[in-house]
């Protein structure tokens, strides 16, 4: 068990209190992040229906009866979660026992098999990511302590990038490497991108064949999960050999953009005015068409959650909302550049959980 | 592309017929094993928005901005289905262009969080995997070519399985070795299974720091994705050393009953008529309690779909289905059995794309 029981049970308490005060029947919350945020559980039941069901005064999951087991043995059993096993050919969905007419808040991340299947037994539903946001958007102490954890074991990782980037090697070769260095740190290795040259524009490539040369800048996003179930999501940007002067010009400004963003988040500021904040300073040294995506995003027991720093987003941050601010600027066809950090609000301002430099950090090329 | 493009536009037309005949108004399709079938592309874009749209006279496919170079180059672009980028901070369901009252079917993947965005715009949604099933779920010979070939590709590992298995050895290092294994002869691991002993009981355990001993029997369950997106999915079991008289007896039942599903899988036999004559063969023999899942499950872009060999699935087999036949038995607490083929259905019958021996296979303890 990640953390004690008091916990999880707090937690069950607090969305019990949540729907009550909304006259929400039921959460019908599946694998994935909301189970590991409430019973600590990983388990994944594929197309086999898997739901935690919570009313304000009970609490069981259905489960293939095949994951009954795993779930009595951990936070389910201790909490006093009813365990209602299911096996194939039975009907899960009826375990439910939902009254006619109810109201029910369902995971974000059901799949729509289940929840066109729920909806066809006559309930109302609604979106549990939204109901329930306050449970999961503010972090108590034990989950920052977790994600500070999470950005040490990234931390680490980029420390040793330097060593890895060499001209002649593939981005194949160095995203191995990574994988290798990730998962000495964490359980599981969420994503790895390694963008070199031209690759550095695309904000989704994650790595290929490319061999690396001289003057390339190089992107690299790496990412990946604590035993406990936390993320990490870090983004430094390296240079092989000298950068040019445009390259070196426009990363100054990704930089004072970045700046702007630890500089302005605290709470009372909303997600948009944040990423308004960081985003004019890219716009008004005229590289605003280079940054296409958004400012970034909460990141806690899933990698991308609430608040997403965007345009439009009227959440007003609050102390204790953990989230990353990643601006970067793609050159189509050339080159690109991010930095990237996880931060936690504090009471007047915020606080990094990454702490390796924001330089363009150069890698010398033998001579 | 894995295919020639006329597959997929092959593919993409019998959709939009199947939509005309039933009077729907478009099927909206996300990253995920439709994509894969409809336009051979794995683009993720989590939570991100993506969605292809196809309407018996139309295709297109909305997705983020830093998506779409890769699916113009690709077979959407090659197929002429129209590329509609949306960026942070746009509406991308807008973007969808469904008309009020629209009648749409959407993928079984969908997520809620996207679903519940789609059915907000005041349009009716049906499962796009029960409307456009018999697409998907007879394959045609470009298709059976992949899966026979993800069968020879699992088998291969499978007869390394015996170098494996030593006494000392944990269920850990023996997955690690075949990770490598599974990636030599495919893109991706998709899941492995190591149950010894007692774990072998549990149909889903993966492996642990269990160290095997003499006596163990085995259960391996491998599976992995080629580059074109098909699937391998094959169980065997091994024992080390030698089995008791109970479980030769238990293996022998298991045996004749998968043996009895192989014989017995042919056009016209339903899912439902085939699972109960492979789980009366180990009822009959008082082994009833200890068969816990379905029989089967068919296989092709994705791990797990139609046809389920279940119960209460009425769906008539067909020439051109892909289909697992797995039957086990779990001793809970003592030791597990299972034997799963792929299997083809031909004209009169079915062929398996698993060939490695089904015997009990004794790997030898040194004296």
């Amino acid at each position: 068990m990640s953390f004690p029981v008091s916990t999880y049970t707090a937690r069950l308490d607090a969305v019990g209190r949540l729907l009550d005060e909304r006259g929400i029947t039921a959460a019908i919350l599946t694998p994935g992040p909301d189970l590991r945020f409430l019973l600590d559980s990983d388990i994944e039941t594929h197309e086999r229906f898997a739901a935690l069901v919570i009313t304000p005064s009970s609490r069981r999951i259905v489960v293939p009866g095949v994951d009954a087991a795993v779930l009595r043995s951990g936070v389910a059993g201790e909490a006093g979660v009813e365990v209602v096993p299911w096996n194939d050919g039975e009907d899960p969905v009826k375990l439910l026992a939902l009254p006619a007419g109810a109201t029910v808040a369902v995971s974000g991340t059901m799949t729509a098999d289940h929840l066109l299947t729920i909806q066809s037994r006559g309930v109302q539903t609604l979106n549990a990511t939204t109901v329930l946001r306050e449970v999961f958007m503010v972090k108590d102490d034990v989950e920052i302590a977790e994600l500070t954890r999470a950005g040490h074991a990234i931390d680490a990782v980029h420390r040793r990038v330097p060593s890895l980037l060499r001209a002649g090697r593939t981005e194949r070769d160095i995203a191995a490497d990574l994988t290798t260095m990730i998962l000495a740190e964490h359980v599981a290795v969420d994503f790895v991108i390694v963008g070199s040259g031209p690759h550095g524009a695309d904000p989704h490539h994650s790595y290929s064949d490319r061999v690396l040369t001289e003057g390339d800048v190089v992107v690299v996003d790496i990412g990946g999960t604590l035993d406990s179930g936390y993320h990490s999501d870090c983004t430094r940007t390296y240079v092989l050999g000298a950068a040019s002067d445009a390259q070196q010009s426009a990363y100054r400004v990704l930089r004072q953009a970045q700046d702007a963003g630890l500089t302005s988040a605290r709470p009372g500021v909303t997600a948009a005015e944040l990423d308004t904040v960081v985003r004019t300073i890219i716009e008004a040294a005229g590289y605003g068409d280079y940054f296409t995506h958004r400012t970034g995003h909460g990141i806690g027991v899933s990698g991308h959650e609430e608040p997403f720093i965007i345009a439009g987003n009227d959440t007003v941050l609050t102390e204790g909302m953990v989230f990353s601010i990643e601006p970067g600027i793609y050159v189509p066809g050339q080159w690109g550049a991010r930095i990237e950090d996880i931060v936690v609000l504090t009471a007047d301002g915020c606080e990094p959980l990454n702490t390796t430099t924001h330089d363009l950090t150069t890698v010398e090329v033998p001579a």
